[in-house]
Protein backbone atom coordinates (compact mmCIF):
# COMPACT_ATOMS: atom_id res chain seq x y z
CA UNK A 1 0.00 0.00 0.00
CA UNK A 2 0.87 3.56 -0.60
CA UNK A 3 0.57 5.10 2.67
CA UNK A 4 -3.10 4.82 3.63
CA UNK A 5 -4.52 4.34 0.00
CA UNK A 6 -4.52 0.41 -1.50
CA UNK A 7 -3.63 0.78 -4.92
CA UNK A 8 -4.36 -2.61 -6.09
CA UNK A 9 -7.89 -4.20 -4.95
CA UNK A 10 -7.06 -7.73 -3.81
CA UNK A 11 -3.05 -7.06 -4.77
CA UNK A 12 -4.26 -9.41 -7.61
CA UNK A 13 -4.34 -8.43 -11.66
CA UNK A 14 -6.45 -11.90 -12.05
CA UNK A 15 -9.83 -11.89 -12.97
CA UNK A 16 -12.52 -14.47 -13.34
CA UNK A 17 -13.89 -12.63 -16.37
CA UNK A 18 -13.79 -9.56 -18.63
CA UNK A 19 -16.36 -7.80 -17.39
CA UNK A 20 -14.75 -8.07 -13.90
CA UNK A 21 -11.20 -7.21 -15.38
CA UNK A 22 -13.37 -3.94 -16.78
CA UNK A 23 -13.98 -3.05 -13.33
CA UNK A 24 -10.79 -3.58 -12.09
CA UNK A 25 -9.75 -1.19 -14.69
CA UNK A 26 -11.82 1.36 -13.44
CA UNK A 27 -10.80 0.77 -10.04
CA UNK A 28 -7.66 1.14 -10.46
CA UNK A 29 -8.00 4.49 -12.24
CA UNK A 30 -10.10 5.24 -9.71
CA UNK A 31 -7.23 4.50 -6.67
CA UNK A 32 -4.65 6.78 -8.61
CA UNK A 33 -7.31 9.42 -8.18
CA UNK A 34 -7.44 8.98 -4.65
CA UNK A 35 -3.70 8.72 -4.01
CA UNK A 36 -3.80 12.09 -5.87
CA UNK A 37 -6.52 13.74 -4.15
CA UNK A 38 -7.31 11.98 -0.91
CA UNK A 39 -10.06 14.09 0.14
CA UNK A 40 -13.52 12.34 -0.87
CA UNK A 41 -15.45 15.72 -0.99
CA UNK A 42 -13.41 16.97 -3.78
CA UNK A 43 -13.33 14.08 -5.30
CA UNK A 44 -16.53 14.38 -5.11
CA UNK A 45 -16.85 17.27 -6.97
CA UNK A 46 -13.83 16.33 -9.31
CA UNK A 47 -16.41 13.51 -10.70
CA UNK A 48 -19.30 15.83 -11.20
CA UNK A 49 -16.69 17.57 -13.38
CA UNK A 50 -16.02 14.74 -15.17
CA UNK A 51 -19.79 13.50 -16.05
CA UNK A 52 -20.53 16.99 -17.43
CA UNK A 53 -17.41 17.73 -19.27
CA UNK A 54 -17.17 15.48 -22.89
CA UNK A 55 -13.18 16.24 -22.99
CA UNK A 56 -13.35 14.40 -19.39
CA UNK A 57 -15.45 11.94 -19.83
CA UNK A 58 -13.40 11.10 -22.90
CA UNK A 59 -9.93 11.52 -20.68
CA UNK A 60 -11.49 9.36 -18.21
CA UNK A 61 -12.49 6.27 -20.93
CA UNK A 62 -8.52 7.10 -21.93
CA UNK A 63 -7.49 5.81 -18.75
CA UNK A 64 -9.44 2.92 -18.39
CA UNK A 65 -8.64 1.56 -21.74
CA UNK A 66 -4.90 2.18 -20.77
CA UNK A 67 -5.67 -0.09 -17.64
CA UNK A 68 -7.60 -2.34 -19.18
CA UNK A 69 -4.89 -3.35 -21.74
CA UNK A 70 -2.53 -4.50 -19.27
CA UNK A 71 -4.85 -6.26 -17.50
CA UNK A 72 -6.42 -8.27 -20.36
CA UNK A 73 -2.96 -9.38 -21.18
CA UNK A 74 -2.14 -10.49 -17.45
CA UNK A 75 -5.15 -12.82 -18.03
CA UNK A 76 -3.99 -13.84 -21.55
CA UNK A 77 -7.52 -11.89 -22.44
CA UNK A 78 -9.36 -15.02 -20.56
CA UNK A 79 -8.34 -17.30 -23.82
CA UNK B 1 -21.29 -5.69 -13.58
CA UNK B 2 -20.24 -2.59 -11.85
CA UNK B 3 -23.63 -1.74 -10.49
CA UNK B 4 -25.68 -1.16 -12.64
CA UNK B 5 -23.90 -0.65 -16.03
CA UNK B 6 -22.17 -3.53 -18.23
CA UNK B 7 -18.49 -2.83 -19.40
CA UNK B 8 -17.97 -5.51 -21.20
CA UNK B 9 -21.12 -7.10 -23.70
CA UNK B 10 -21.20 -10.73 -23.99
CA UNK B 11 -18.37 -10.85 -21.11
CA UNK B 12 -16.05 -11.67 -23.63
CA UNK B 13 -13.13 -10.32 -26.00
CA UNK B 14 -13.78 -12.73 -28.82
CA UNK B 15 -15.53 -11.58 -31.98
CA UNK B 16 -15.54 -13.58 -35.34
CA UNK B 17 -14.08 -10.46 -37.22
CA UNK B 18 -12.20 -7.13 -37.20
CA UNK B 19 -15.46 -5.58 -37.99
CA UNK B 20 -16.82 -6.99 -34.95
CA UNK B 21 -13.99 -6.17 -32.77
CA UNK B 22 -14.16 -3.22 -34.00
CA UNK B 23 -18.13 -2.39 -32.68
CA UNK B 24 -16.96 -3.97 -29.95
CA UNK B 25 -14.25 -0.84 -29.38
CA UNK B 26 -16.65 1.51 -29.35
CA UNK B 27 -18.94 0.24 -27.32
CA UNK B 28 -15.97 -0.26 -24.76
CA UNK B 29 -15.65 3.29 -25.01
CA UNK B 30 -19.33 3.98 -24.53
CA UNK B 31 -19.92 1.75 -21.76
CA UNK B 32 -16.78 3.31 -19.86
CA UNK B 33 -19.11 6.67 -20.29
CA UNK B 34 -22.17 5.63 -19.26
CA UNK B 35 -20.47 4.39 -16.52
CA UNK B 36 -19.25 8.06 -15.29
CA UNK B 37 -22.50 9.24 -16.87
CA UNK B 38 -25.41 7.57 -16.12
CA UNK B 39 -27.85 9.82 -17.57
CA UNK B 40 -28.74 9.16 -21.00
CA UNK B 41 -30.09 12.75 -21.75
CA UNK B 42 -26.77 14.00 -20.59
CA UNK B 43 -24.67 11.96 -22.63
CA UNK B 44 -26.79 12.72 -25.77
CA UNK B 45 -25.86 16.05 -25.18
CA UNK B 46 -22.20 15.47 -24.67
CA UNK B 47 -22.46 12.98 -27.93
CA UNK B 48 -23.58 16.26 -30.13
CA UNK B 49 -20.30 17.65 -28.84
CA UNK B 50 -18.16 15.16 -29.92
CA UNK B 51 -19.85 15.22 -32.96
CA UNK B 52 -19.46 18.97 -33.53
CA UNK B 53 -15.69 19.58 -31.94
CA UNK B 54 -12.69 18.51 -33.98
CA UNK B 55 -10.76 17.80 -30.77
CA UNK B 56 -13.28 15.82 -29.44
CA UNK B 57 -13.61 13.50 -32.52
CA UNK B 58 -9.91 12.97 -32.24
CA UNK B 59 -10.21 12.42 -28.32
CA UNK B 60 -12.48 9.63 -29.49
CA UNK B 61 -10.59 7.91 -32.21
CA UNK B 62 -7.78 7.54 -29.90
CA UNK B 63 -10.28 6.12 -27.29
CA UNK B 64 -11.51 3.88 -29.75
CA UNK B 65 -7.99 2.92 -31.60
CA UNK B 66 -6.37 2.03 -27.62
CA UNK B 67 -9.17 -0.23 -27.00
CA UNK B 68 -8.84 -1.91 -30.45
CA UNK B 69 -5.59 -2.56 -29.95
CA UNK B 70 -6.63 -4.91 -26.67
CA UNK B 71 -9.34 -6.79 -28.98
CA UNK B 72 -7.26 -7.44 -31.75
CA UNK B 73 -4.36 -8.55 -29.50
CA UNK B 74 -7.33 -10.91 -27.84
CA UNK B 75 -8.14 -12.42 -31.38
CA UNK B 76 -4.84 -12.70 -32.55
CA UNK B 77 -5.56 -10.56 -34.58
CA UNK B 78 -8.19 -12.76 -36.70
CA UNK B 79 -5.27 -14.43 -38.10
CA UNK C 1 -21.27 -3.25 -39.43
CA UNK C 2 -21.92 -1.07 -36.66
CA UNK C 3 -25.26 0.19 -38.24
CA UNK C 4 -24.62 2.07 -41.53
CA UNK C 5 -20.97 2.97 -41.10
CA UNK C 6 -18.18 -0.03 -41.65
CA UNK C 7 -15.48 0.07 -39.10
CA UNK C 8 -12.96 -2.13 -41.36
CA UNK C 9 -12.32 -2.19 -44.75
CA UNK C 10 -12.62 -5.29 -46.45
CA UNK C 11 -12.76 -6.71 -42.86
CA UNK C 12 -9.23 -7.38 -42.35
CA UNK C 13 -6.44 -6.14 -41.15
CA UNK C 14 -3.65 -7.93 -43.35
CA UNK C 15 -2.34 -5.43 -46.16
CA UNK C 16 0.76 -6.40 -48.26
CA UNK C 17 2.71 -3.50 -47.18
CA UNK C 18 3.79 -1.49 -44.57
CA UNK C 19 2.78 1.63 -46.99
CA UNK C 20 -0.92 -0.67 -47.14
CA UNK C 21 -0.57 -1.02 -43.43
CA UNK C 22 -0.27 2.88 -42.87
CA UNK C 23 -3.64 3.88 -45.57
CA UNK C 24 -5.62 1.40 -43.48
CA UNK C 25 -4.33 3.00 -40.18
CA UNK C 26 -5.67 6.66 -41.47
CA UNK C 27 -8.77 4.57 -43.02
CA UNK C 28 -9.55 3.11 -39.65
CA UNK C 29 -9.26 6.91 -38.01
CA UNK C 30 -11.43 7.88 -40.31
CA UNK C 31 -14.39 5.39 -39.79
CA UNK C 32 -14.21 6.20 -35.89
CA UNK C 33 -14.68 9.41 -37.18
CA UNK C 34 -17.33 9.08 -39.51
CA UNK C 35 -19.23 7.00 -36.82
CA UNK C 36 -19.09 9.96 -34.52
CA UNK C 37 -20.14 12.55 -36.86
CA UNK C 38 -22.17 11.14 -39.34
CA UNK C 39 -22.84 14.06 -41.68
CA UNK C 40 -20.17 14.60 -44.20
CA UNK C 41 -20.49 18.21 -44.50
CA UNK C 42 -19.88 18.44 -40.92
CA UNK C 43 -16.54 16.23 -41.28
CA UNK C 44 -15.39 18.07 -44.22
CA UNK C 45 -15.60 21.57 -41.74
CA UNK C 46 -13.71 19.44 -38.93
CA UNK C 47 -11.13 18.33 -41.54
CA UNK C 48 -10.44 22.13 -42.26
CA UNK C 49 -9.62 22.81 -38.84
CA UNK C 50 -7.77 19.56 -38.64
CA UNK C 51 -5.59 21.05 -41.25
CA UNK C 52 -4.97 24.65 -40.16
CA UNK C 53 -4.76 23.69 -35.86
CA UNK C 54 -1.36 22.58 -35.14
CA UNK C 55 -2.60 20.74 -32.04
CA UNK C 56 -5.34 18.57 -33.99
CA UNK C 57 -2.19 17.89 -36.71
CA UNK C 58 -0.66 16.29 -33.99
CA UNK C 59 -3.69 14.75 -32.60
CA UNK C 60 -4.18 13.16 -36.05
CA UNK C 61 -0.98 11.91 -35.92
CA UNK C 62 -1.14 10.43 -32.90
CA UNK C 63 -4.42 8.87 -33.34
CA UNK C 64 -2.60 6.94 -36.59
CA UNK C 65 0.33 6.00 -34.86
CA UNK C 66 -1.56 4.13 -32.41
CA UNK C 67 -3.26 2.54 -35.21
CA UNK C 68 -1.00 1.21 -37.10
CA UNK C 69 1.07 0.16 -33.76
CA UNK C 70 -1.84 -2.64 -34.31
CA UNK C 71 -2.07 -2.99 -37.80
CA UNK C 72 1.62 -3.86 -37.64
CA UNK C 73 2.14 -5.94 -35.03
CA UNK C 74 -1.02 -7.97 -37.13
CA UNK C 75 1.11 -8.21 -39.94
CA UNK C 76 4.11 -9.46 -37.78
CA UNK C 77 5.85 -6.31 -38.90
CA UNK C 78 5.74 -7.66 -42.59
CA UNK C 79 8.70 -9.16 -41.70
CA UNK D 1 21.06 8.53 -12.18
CA UNK D 2 20.57 11.74 -13.94
CA UNK D 3 22.57 14.19 -12.47
CA UNK D 4 21.37 14.71 -8.80
CA UNK D 5 18.54 12.90 -9.15
CA UNK D 6 17.01 8.89 -9.15
CA UNK D 7 15.12 7.78 -11.54
CA UNK D 8 14.45 4.50 -10.70
CA UNK D 9 14.18 3.41 -6.78
CA UNK D 10 16.16 0.40 -6.20
CA UNK D 11 17.51 0.17 -9.70
CA UNK D 12 14.86 -2.46 -10.57
CA UNK D 13 11.47 -3.16 -12.37
CA UNK D 14 10.44 -6.25 -10.02
CA UNK D 15 8.33 -6.12 -6.79
CA UNK D 16 6.99 -8.71 -5.50
CA UNK D 17 3.06 -7.63 -5.72
CA UNK D 18 0.88 -5.80 -8.03
CA UNK D 19 0.73 -3.77 -5.21
CA UNK D 20 4.36 -2.76 -4.68
CA UNK D 21 4.36 -2.32 -8.58
CA UNK D 22 1.83 0.35 -8.60
CA UNK D 23 3.44 2.14 -5.72
CA UNK D 24 6.57 2.41 -7.96
CA UNK D 25 4.37 3.25 -11.31
CA UNK D 26 3.01 6.04 -9.12
CA UNK D 27 7.13 6.90 -7.80
CA UNK D 28 8.22 6.46 -11.97
CA UNK D 29 5.94 9.27 -12.63
CA UNK D 30 6.90 11.34 -9.68
CA UNK D 31 10.61 11.33 -10.13
CA UNK D 32 10.15 12.55 -13.86
CA UNK D 33 8.42 15.19 -12.54
CA UNK D 34 10.94 15.82 -10.14
CA UNK D 35 14.12 15.74 -12.86
CA UNK D 36 11.98 18.08 -14.83
CA UNK D 37 10.91 20.42 -11.63
CA UNK D 38 13.47 20.12 -9.15
CA UNK D 39 12.67 22.67 -6.78
CA UNK D 40 10.46 20.80 -4.00
CA UNK D 41 8.41 24.06 -3.01
CA UNK D 42 7.06 24.52 -6.47
CA UNK D 43 6.20 20.42 -7.07
CA UNK D 44 4.13 20.80 -4.02
CA UNK D 45 2.46 24.17 -5.71
CA UNK D 46 2.07 21.93 -8.42
CA UNK D 47 0.42 18.72 -6.56
CA UNK D 48 -1.71 21.29 -5.51
CA UNK D 49 -3.15 21.44 -8.78
CA UNK D 50 -3.31 18.39 -9.67
CA UNK D 51 -5.34 17.81 -6.57
CA UNK D 52 -7.68 20.23 -7.60
CA UNK D 53 -7.84 20.25 -11.56
CA UNK D 54 -10.25 17.43 -12.63
CA UNK D 55 -8.13 17.08 -16.18
CA UNK D 56 -4.40 16.92 -14.23
CA UNK D 57 -6.13 14.42 -12.00
CA UNK D 58 -7.16 12.26 -15.17
CA UNK D 59 -3.56 12.94 -16.58
CA UNK D 60 -1.94 11.76 -13.57
CA UNK D 61 -4.14 8.75 -13.79
CA UNK D 62 -2.84 8.38 -17.61
CA UNK D 63 1.03 8.57 -16.54
CA UNK D 64 0.60 6.13 -13.90
CA UNK D 65 -1.41 3.59 -16.01
CA UNK D 66 1.11 4.28 -18.99
CA UNK D 67 4.00 3.26 -16.28
CA UNK D 68 2.54 0.29 -14.69
CA UNK D 69 1.69 -1.45 -18.00
CA UNK D 70 5.72 -1.46 -18.56
CA UNK D 71 5.69 -2.77 -14.63
CA UNK D 72 3.44 -5.17 -14.89
CA UNK D 73 4.85 -6.64 -17.88
CA UNK D 74 8.17 -6.40 -16.46
CA UNK D 75 6.69 -8.72 -13.20
CA UNK D 76 5.26 -10.97 -15.89
CA UNK D 77 2.27 -9.87 -14.65
CA UNK D 78 3.03 -11.27 -10.97
CA UNK D 79 1.93 -14.82 -12.62
CA UNK E 1 0.58 5.37 -51.68
CA UNK E 2 -2.37 7.48 -50.10
CA UNK E 3 -3.07 9.25 -53.29
CA UNK E 4 -0.44 11.57 -53.71
CA UNK E 5 1.25 11.25 -50.42
CA UNK E 6 3.98 8.32 -49.60
CA UNK E 7 3.36 7.55 -46.84
CA UNK E 8 6.17 4.80 -44.95
CA UNK E 9 9.40 5.79 -46.89
CA UNK E 10 10.69 2.77 -48.76
CA UNK E 11 7.64 0.76 -48.04
CA UNK E 12 9.61 -0.96 -45.42
CA UNK E 13 9.80 -0.62 -41.32
CA UNK E 14 13.33 -2.43 -41.66
CA UNK E 15 16.44 -0.01 -40.83
CA UNK E 16 20.09 -0.53 -39.79
CA UNK E 17 19.98 1.06 -36.42
CA UNK E 18 17.92 2.74 -33.71
CA UNK E 19 19.24 6.10 -34.66
CA UNK E 20 18.02 5.26 -38.29
CA UNK E 21 14.47 3.65 -36.76
CA UNK E 22 14.24 7.23 -35.14
CA UNK E 23 14.65 9.11 -38.44
CA UNK E 24 12.00 6.85 -39.45
CA UNK E 25 9.51 7.61 -36.43
CA UNK E 26 9.92 10.89 -37.54
CA UNK E 27 9.20 10.95 -40.75
CA UNK E 28 6.22 8.81 -40.34
CA UNK E 29 4.93 11.33 -38.08
CA UNK E 30 5.40 13.75 -40.76
CA UNK E 31 3.86 12.15 -43.60
CA UNK E 32 0.81 11.61 -41.51
CA UNK E 33 0.57 15.43 -41.26
CA UNK E 34 1.41 16.15 -44.70
CA UNK E 35 -1.20 13.73 -45.81
CA UNK E 36 -3.62 16.15 -43.36
CA UNK E 37 -2.16 19.21 -44.33
CA UNK E 38 -0.81 18.89 -47.85
CA UNK E 39 -0.07 22.48 -48.84
CA UNK E 40 3.52 22.84 -47.61
CA UNK E 41 2.94 26.83 -46.89
CA UNK E 42 1.09 25.92 -44.06
CA UNK E 43 2.76 22.70 -43.05
CA UNK E 44 6.14 25.62 -42.65
CA UNK E 45 3.57 28.03 -40.23
CA UNK E 46 2.28 24.74 -38.26
CA UNK E 47 6.08 23.61 -37.83
CA UNK E 48 6.95 27.78 -36.53
CA UNK E 49 3.75 26.88 -33.96
CA UNK E 50 5.26 23.58 -32.74
CA UNK E 51 8.70 25.06 -31.92
CA UNK E 52 7.84 27.93 -30.35
CA UNK E 53 4.75 26.27 -28.24
CA UNK E 54 5.80 23.87 -25.17
CA UNK E 55 2.69 22.17 -25.06
CA UNK E 56 2.79 21.89 -29.25
CA UNK E 57 6.91 20.09 -28.71
CA UNK E 58 5.88 17.51 -26.00
CA UNK E 59 2.67 16.45 -28.26
CA UNK E 60 5.34 16.06 -31.12
CA UNK E 61 7.95 14.69 -28.61
CA UNK E 62 4.59 11.67 -27.76
CA UNK E 63 4.10 10.71 -31.33
CA UNK E 64 7.92 10.23 -31.94
CA UNK E 65 7.39 7.87 -28.77
CA UNK E 66 4.86 5.84 -29.89
CA UNK E 67 5.63 5.50 -34.06
CA UNK E 68 9.58 4.97 -32.26
CA UNK E 69 7.34 1.49 -30.39
CA UNK E 70 6.31 0.27 -33.38
CA UNK E 71 9.26 0.95 -35.28
CA UNK E 72 12.08 -0.69 -32.28
CA UNK E 73 9.36 -4.00 -32.25
CA UNK E 74 9.74 -4.37 -35.96
CA UNK E 75 13.59 -4.22 -35.53
CA UNK E 76 13.44 -6.51 -32.42
CA UNK E 77 14.66 -3.74 -30.77
CA UNK E 78 18.20 -4.11 -32.54
CA UNK E 79 19.32 -6.97 -30.91
CA UNK F 1 21.74 10.94 -37.89
CA UNK F 2 18.79 13.87 -38.81
CA UNK F 3 21.03 16.29 -40.04
CA UNK F 4 22.39 17.52 -37.22
CA UNK F 5 20.98 16.36 -34.41
CA UNK F 6 21.91 12.90 -32.85
CA UNK F 7 18.32 11.24 -31.99
CA UNK F 8 19.18 7.75 -29.78
CA UNK F 9 22.66 8.90 -27.51
CA UNK F 10 25.01 5.70 -28.71
CA UNK F 11 23.33 4.48 -31.36
CA UNK F 12 21.51 1.81 -29.17
CA UNK F 13 18.56 0.54 -27.21
CA UNK F 14 21.42 -1.39 -24.64
CA UNK F 15 21.43 -0.48 -20.94
CA UNK F 16 23.15 -1.77 -17.90
CA UNK F 17 20.50 -1.15 -15.48
CA UNK F 18 17.24 0.15 -15.36
CA UNK F 19 18.10 3.49 -14.08
CA UNK F 20 20.34 3.86 -17.40
CA UNK F 21 17.22 3.03 -19.25
CA UNK F 22 15.51 5.98 -17.63
CA UNK F 23 17.82 8.36 -17.87
CA UNK F 24 18.11 6.70 -22.30
CA UNK F 25 14.06 7.94 -22.23
CA UNK F 26 14.52 11.05 -21.07
CA UNK F 27 17.44 12.04 -23.46
CA UNK F 28 15.32 10.43 -26.48
CA UNK F 29 12.39 12.71 -25.51
CA UNK F 30 15.02 15.50 -24.99
CA UNK F 31 16.24 15.09 -28.59
CA UNK F 32 13.02 14.99 -30.50
CA UNK F 33 12.65 18.01 -28.95
CA UNK F 34 15.83 19.21 -30.11
CA UNK F 35 14.98 17.97 -33.42
CA UNK F 36 11.93 20.28 -33.12
CA UNK F 37 13.37 23.28 -32.03
CA UNK F 38 16.84 23.49 -32.70
CA UNK F 39 17.61 26.61 -31.19
CA UNK F 40 19.36 26.24 -27.51
CA UNK F 41 17.95 29.66 -25.98
CA UNK F 42 14.19 28.93 -27.00
CA UNK F 43 14.69 25.19 -25.44
CA UNK F 44 15.37 26.55 -22.45
CA UNK F 45 12.45 28.85 -22.26
CA UNK F 46 10.21 26.12 -23.18
CA UNK F 47 11.94 23.95 -20.66
CA UNK F 48 10.93 26.84 -17.29
CA UNK F 49 7.53 26.88 -19.15
CA UNK F 50 7.43 22.70 -18.68
CA UNK F 51 8.92 23.07 -14.87
CA UNK F 52 5.90 25.92 -13.91
CA UNK F 53 2.91 24.22 -15.90
CA UNK F 54 1.52 21.42 -14.33
CA UNK F 55 0.11 20.26 -17.29
CA UNK F 56 2.93 20.38 -19.06
CA UNK F 57 4.64 18.43 -15.95
CA UNK F 58 2.50 15.75 -16.58
CA UNK F 59 2.43 15.28 -20.93
CA UNK F 60 6.34 15.61 -20.01
CA UNK F 61 6.11 12.43 -17.53
CA UNK F 62 3.78 10.94 -20.18
CA UNK F 63 6.46 11.30 -22.66
CA UNK F 64 9.27 9.50 -20.67
CA UNK F 65 7.07 6.27 -19.72
CA UNK F 66 5.96 6.13 -23.34
CA UNK F 67 9.86 5.92 -24.46
CA UNK F 68 10.35 3.98 -21.10
CA UNK F 69 8.20 1.27 -22.40
CA UNK F 70 10.21 0.47 -25.52
CA UNK F 71 13.74 0.80 -23.71
CA UNK F 72 12.40 -1.63 -21.22
CA UNK F 73 11.00 -3.75 -23.69
CA UNK F 74 14.46 -4.12 -25.23
CA UNK F 75 15.99 -4.74 -22.89
CA UNK F 76 13.93 -7.79 -21.79
CA UNK F 77 13.23 -5.75 -18.72
CA UNK F 78 16.71 -6.36 -17.34
CA UNK F 79 15.39 -9.78 -15.77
Amino acid sequence: MNGEVELVPGNSLHTASPEEGRALAVRLARLTIKLTQPDAEARTEARKVYANDPAALLAVAQVVATEFATIAAANDYWR
